[in-house]
């Protein structure tokens, strides 16, 4: 049987929209998206999950009410369940998250950002 | 309040020994390992989980009983659970595996390569 990799430079190759995470794959009931982000997201939090944040290219800030972390590239952060937290990146980042299946990006925040889940790509 | 990166790089560089994963963070009851391989694994599969590998530098070939997979740097893959692999590096090489706390590298295979699980670093 033929088995492939899964490429990340090559997924993220295959779109273009900043903010929209992509599904790339499913370990048990969690998915690893990606994603490419500029600018300021909202605050927000999730409620039932903790959120992990590796950062592939670019530079990413997490801030939380009480301060912040910053990841380049090969870096990552799992923000607790329930933190407040609010992405930002100064030019175009690239992204993997990974969280349960069904998560929604802004939380229970709603608003522009909020994007489709369980796309796959 | 001061929070931190995990910096891959940095924390590779804070053991030498191949086949002992570290662990580096978790995300709810999931944890985040790196370890350094070289050469063969033992034949195993773990019947509960899933197992994601994401290979950082080098390249590592997991085989299947009617296959294989080869993974460069920035190339991830999940092993369903219950399928019977191999992990295999020609030269050593960087790895990090996601899978639920708890789950041992030899499935229940043991033998030498049987690491002690939830090591920090």
């Amino acid at each position: 049987m033929s088995y492939q990799p899964i490429n990340l430079a090559q997924k993220f190759g295959l779109f273009v929209e900043q903010w929209q995470p992509k599904v790339i794959a499913e370990m048990n009931d969690y998915q690893f998206k990606i994603v490419k982000l500029e600018g300021d997201f909202v605050w927000h939090d999730h409620q039932d999950t903790d959120e992990t944040f590796i950062v592939l290219d670019g530079e990413l800030r997490i801030d939380f009410r009480d301060g912040a972390v910053t990841l380049g590239a090969g870096e990552m952060f799992v923000v607790p369940k329930g933190v407040e937290h609010k992405p930002y990146a100064a030019k175009e980042t690239k992204v993997m998250l990974i969280e349960p299946r069904g998560v929604k990006n802004t939380g229970h925040e709603g608003g522009e950002r909020t994007a489709e889940n369980d796309v796959w790509i």
